[in-house]
C-alpha cells in the first residue's frame, strides 16, 4: 500500500509546523507539490521552502494544477469534473512510487478545513491502495483568534463556522452566539446590524498580516478600504472574519 | 510592561507542538504551571515534559489551582469567583518577573477554544500593565479529524461547535450540516435520529487515541462500553464528537 500524508502547514508561518509535520515530510519518499498558477506564486514558493529547510533531500514531483472547466455550468459537476482531474495528476505523480512509497502532500491550514485535498484523496484511494493519513495543522481560524488575542467562542457558547455564500443565502446561524466566515469575496456580513462585533484579520500569521476589530458600523469601512488597498498590493487576499452578536457577551 | 504569552501546545501529542510555540517558549523567563490535583498528573506531567525537553533553562513557577467553591450555587458566579482566585495565583507567580519579564503558559490545545486562560488574563491585565500574546496551537477537533481522515465540513457546508450542556438544552443547532460536541461528561448526542452520522475521538492525538465512527444507532453502545472501559483505566477521559445529518452528504 502506498501512504500519503496529507500534511497540515498552517497559514503561510513557516512556524506555524508542528513537529509532527516535519517528522512526516522528513520520512517521505516524494512530495507532491501541486502550483496554483499566476498570483499564488507566494504559496507554492511557500511549500518549497518548507521542504528545502526541513527536508531538502526529499525529492519534489510539482506538477500544474488544472484549472476548473467554465465551459460547465453546473457548480457541483464542474467542482467533480475538477477534481476528476486533479487526481488523475496525483495518480501520475504518485506512479514512480510503486506498490509502497510513501508521499506527502502539504495542506494550506489544516486538512479538515474546507478544503478538497481529503475528498481528492478519496478519488486516488478507489483506483490505487492506498492509506490515507491527516497531520493535523494550525488553521485560520487559530491564526486569526491569535492575532487578536480574543476567546473563539463566548462562555459556554456555540459557534457557527461558514463560507461567506452561506452568510449570504441563509443568513446568520440560529442558535450561534459566534459566527467565522471563511471564503469571504468581499464583506459579505455588511448586511448584519450594526452593534455586531467583528474581529477581522487578513494574511493571518503572515508578515503581511493585517487585523481590523471593532462594532461593525465603525469596522466596515476600514475593513473595506484595508482589502482594496492589500489586494492591490499582494494581488491576492485572503481573510477571515469573527462576528458576535451585540448582545453576546464575552 | 510584562510579556504573557499563552502557548497552545495541542491536545497532549509532544510532537503537536508548533516551531513557533518552542521559540517562545524558550524565549520566556518564566513558566506558569498550574497543578490541577489528582487524577489529572498526566497533564501537568506532560508540561514539565515539554518544559524539560525544549526550554531546560527557563525556571517553572509551580503552582495549585484553586477548586471552584461549591457553596456558591449560582453557576456563573461560581466561575467568576474561581477566575478571581486563579488570577491572584497568577499575580504572585508573575511578581518576581517585576516591570518588565515575559512569562509564559501552556495551555492545552488552543487558548482559543473553551478555556479560561484568556478571561483570566484579561482580568491579571486589569491590575498589571501586560502584553498578552497567543501562539495558536492544534485542537482536539483538528486532532479528532485527523484521527479518522475526515473533512470537517461537508461541501460549502457550516460547521456548529457546541459544549454537550447546550445539544442537551437546545437540540441541533439550526442550519449546522455538521456539528462538534466538546466538553461531554457522557454521550449527549444520544437522543439524535438513528441514521446521524457519527465519529467519536478520546485522547484524540495521544498514545490512547481510541475512535469509533458509523451510523449512531451501530456506534453509540460501542461508543459507551469504550467509555466506561477508558475511564476506569485512565481515571479521566476527553472526548470530542463529530456528528453529521444522515442526509447531509459528504
Ligand atoms: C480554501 S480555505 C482553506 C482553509 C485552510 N484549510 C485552513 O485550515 O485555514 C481558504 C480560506 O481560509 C481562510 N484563510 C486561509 N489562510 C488565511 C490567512 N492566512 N489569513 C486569513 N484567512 C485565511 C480564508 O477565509 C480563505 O478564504
Ligand atoms: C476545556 S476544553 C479545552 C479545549 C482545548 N483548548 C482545545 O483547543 O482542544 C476540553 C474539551 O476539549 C476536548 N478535548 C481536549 N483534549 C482532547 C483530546 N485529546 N481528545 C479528544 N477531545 C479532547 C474534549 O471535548 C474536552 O471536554
Amino acid at each position: 500500500m502506498i501512504r500519503l500524508s496529507l500534511i497540515g502547514i498552517g497559514t503561510g508561518n513557516p512556524e506555524h509546523l508542528t513537529l509532527q509535520a516535519i517528522r512526516v515530510l522528513q520520512e517521505a519518499d516524494r512530495v507532491l507539490i501541486p502550483e496554483k498558477g499566476r498570483g499564488k506564486e507566494d504559496l507554492a514558493d511557500l511549500r518549497r521552502a518548507i521542504c528545502a529547510d526541513h527536508a531538502p533531500d526529499v525529492p519534489l514531483a510539482v506538477f500544474e494544477m488544472p484549472r476548473r472547466d467554465p465551459a460547465i455550468t453546473d457548480y457541483a459537476e464542474r467542482v467533480e469534473a475538477w477534481h476528476d482531474a486533479i487526481a488523475r495528476l496525483w495518480q501520475e505523480a504518485l506512479a514512480p512510487l510503486g506498490q509502497e512509497g510513501h508521499a506527502a502532500l502539504l495542506v494550506w491550514g489544516d486538512p479538515s478545513l474546507y478544503d478538497s485535498t481529503l475528498r481528492i484523496a478519496g478519488r486516488v484511494a478507489r483506483d490505487l491502495p492506498m492509506w490515507v493519513e491527516v497531520v493535523p495543522g494550525i488553521t485560520a481560524i487559530q491564526a486569526m483568534t491569535a492575532a487578536h488575542a480574543i476567546p473563539l467562542n463566548t462562555l459556554g457558547g456555540t459557534v457557527a463556522i461558514l463560507p461567506a455564500r452561506r452568510l449570504r443565502d441563509h443568513g446568520w446561524p440560529e442558535g450561534a452566539e459566534t459566527i467565522v466566515v471563511m471564503l469571504d469575496e468581499g464583506t459579505s456580513f455588511e448586511t448584519l446590524p450594526d452593534d455586531t462585533q467583528v474581529w477581522w484579520t487578513a494574511y493571518a500569521g503572515m508578515a503581511e498580516e493585517i487585523s481590523i476589530a471593532g462594532r461593525l458600523k465603525d469596522a466596515l469601512p476600514r475593513i473595506r478600504a484595508a482589502r482594496v488597498e492589500a489586494r492591490a498590493a499582494h494581488g491576492w487576499i485572503m481573510d477571515t472574519t469573527l462576528l458576535r452578536r451585540g448582545d453576546a457577551g464575552a
